[in-house]
């Protein structure tokens, strides 16, 4: 904003809001111009905006957030406003133009313009204090991890491991989870999203736990899988292979590599295995205030990372209805390499 | 449908997606034709798909889901789909319109059009075996207060009273919580969305309880609120008539009334007692798959109540940096009135 090239900002996406000005309520629209920022919320949170909210001021509306923000940045005579069309719904889109239609002339001259998500764009790079945060966070879920590998054992249901988890996690003071979590067991480890179910840990099998907790509003992301029993070849040769895959990935991370080189350091690993058409989904993705965010580590994709960009690195094969199993960690970008935000072993592990 | 007027149907929104064909995976849209159906999904779902979807077609795609539906619906030579504005980014609106526009000169000739959201409306009114699903999760919700009333006392932390009741629910089977849990104890009380924090309980004030389970998909919601030690005659006051305007609310509730009826009828008991000013949410809202459904209660909104329409009457009062209170319940609309899924006990408790 400060190139003089955007009068105004209207930012709805809860994540951007709470990234920009501090609050965090379910609620809010913050319009931003080269001299003012209003943070437009309902009377659910008026102490809650007052307490938290710096850098803008504060009003209390009836109706849509958005469309009062609208009111507002016409009232401030700019011509027009960027939003984000990927957090904006088309309903929202039209309630914000019908907002200022009936206003006076110069309101009715003013039009929200499209624009790429500017503020995903600057979530990408993390600050020192972001980076300590996900730290944080990254080091409970470790901690939550080697804590869990005891309560494993055969007959015990993927949801009651996921209780233990979250419980240990809630104790430690997480927020919340970041995502509902995976422990999927046996065959059921071959799907990458299994999240906990009644079905219960085989005597052998592969048990993949996937999880992150929030810490201060930033969210950890890790997947370690642990085999139950002994393995059999072609499971310990599918373990290493993703392993393999995994660390070349890992050690490809730098300042100024394709999103796409990384992916590609996994995939081409999973190749030479012959287990490229097992490895269904793309390697990573970026994380931070959200589970998912930009950049994505995928084929195609031309975003060259920048030193604070926290990313996921997760290769997996999957073969339906016989086994799969998945590595992640989350590592901070560095100038010439990477930092592992999620130190927890990688080693083959049967219990 | 049937009546002819839409000939087809493009839905994204993920819990319309599973309420029209059972699949329960993150990346989905399904296109519905008069003849025909199709669910598009990723690599990471092809065999969670294959189990779970009936009554359309899967197809694992790369790329945009919704894209890949609207390309498979210009190739069925309807000439238009219908899809929901409130569920649908501008930009992915922008991506579905690109995806035609290469294709055959009939492909380029199909447009999605604007519609007002014909899932979420058909979800509003539930069938048996979703009121029985709901049914369940609250009567669990239930349970889990009970049971966490004999663990609150002076000094324990608001996230420990979370991780309590977050633990037992997923030792009872739910997949996950319904919403953040709301613990706000003493002055936190006076927050409507206090999500638990590191505070702890006092020796003497309210603590707002405000939580759910997903057990089957389905949400529950519910709120109590307990004193801790002896309350001040104000607190006592301010109880007592949010209880009794709770209770008008739901004596309210019965298949043909509108919405706004039920919010005034929580509304005057308040506006009577001299507390109106202090709530400052509306009475509730619907519940089902989602936590927030249609129909919304609240001033002005003329939706007529329907039976098996399932939704919360909350009304609280809120007293900055004083206390707050709420009380909700969830509940099942029926012809000649309504049948409370939460039944737990609404009368004063002093702990």
């Amino acid at each position: 904003m400060s190139s003089g090239k955007i009068a105004a900002l209207l930012v709805t996406h809860l994540p951007d809001v709470r990234y920009l000005c501090g609050f965090t309520g379910s609620n809010a629209a913050l319009a931003i111009t080269q001299k003012a920022a209003l943070l437009v919320t309902d009377g659910r949170y008026t102490a809650q905006a007052a307490a938290q909210v710096t850098g803008a001021e504060v009003r209390v509306a009836r109706g849509s957030a958005a469309a009062e923000a609208c009111r507002w940045l016409a009232a401030t005579r700019v011509k027009h406003a960027h939003y984000d069309a990927e957090a904006t719904t088309v309903s929202a889109l039209h309630a914000m133009q019908a907002a200022v239609k009936g206003g006076t002339r110069h309101a009715r001259g003013f039009f929200v313009a499209l624009a790429s998500p500017l503020v995903a764009e600057q979530r990408m790079v993390k600050d020192a204090a972001e980076i300590e945060a996900m730290a944080a966070a990254a080091a409970l879920g470790v901690r939550l991890f080697e804590q869990v590998l005891g309560f494993l054992r055969p007959g015990i249901a993927e949801s009651a491991v996921a209780a233990e988890l979250e419980y240990a996690a809630r104790r430690a003071g997480a927020e919340a989870m970041s995502f509902a979590t995976i422990v999927a067991s046996g065959p059921r480890s071959a799907l990458p999203h299994g999240t906990a179910s009644a079905a219960r840990l085989p005597r052998r099998g592969f048990v993949t736990l996937d999880f992150g907790v929030i810490l201060n509003g930033y969210c950890s992301d890790m997947t370690r899988t642990v085999h139950m029993g002994r393995a059999s070849a072609r499971e310990r040769e599918a373990y290493d292979a993703v392993l393999a895959a995994q660390e070349n990935a890992v050690a490809a991370v730098r300042a100024g590599v394709a999103a796409a080189e990384i992916d590609e350091a996994a995939r081409s690993v999973l190749r030479q295995a012959g287990l490229a058409d097992s490895f269904t989904h793309s390697t990573g993705h970026g994380v931070g205030l959200e589970i998912h965010e930009s950049p994505r580590i995928a084929a195609g994709q031309q975003t060259l990372l920048s030193k604070g960009m926290v990313i996921t690195i997760e290769p997996g094969v999957y073969l339906p209805n016989q086994f799969g199993l998945r590595i992640e960690d989350t590592l901070v970008v560095e100038r010439r390499g990477a930092r592992v935000l999620t130190p927890a072993t990688k080693a083959w592990i049967e219990l």
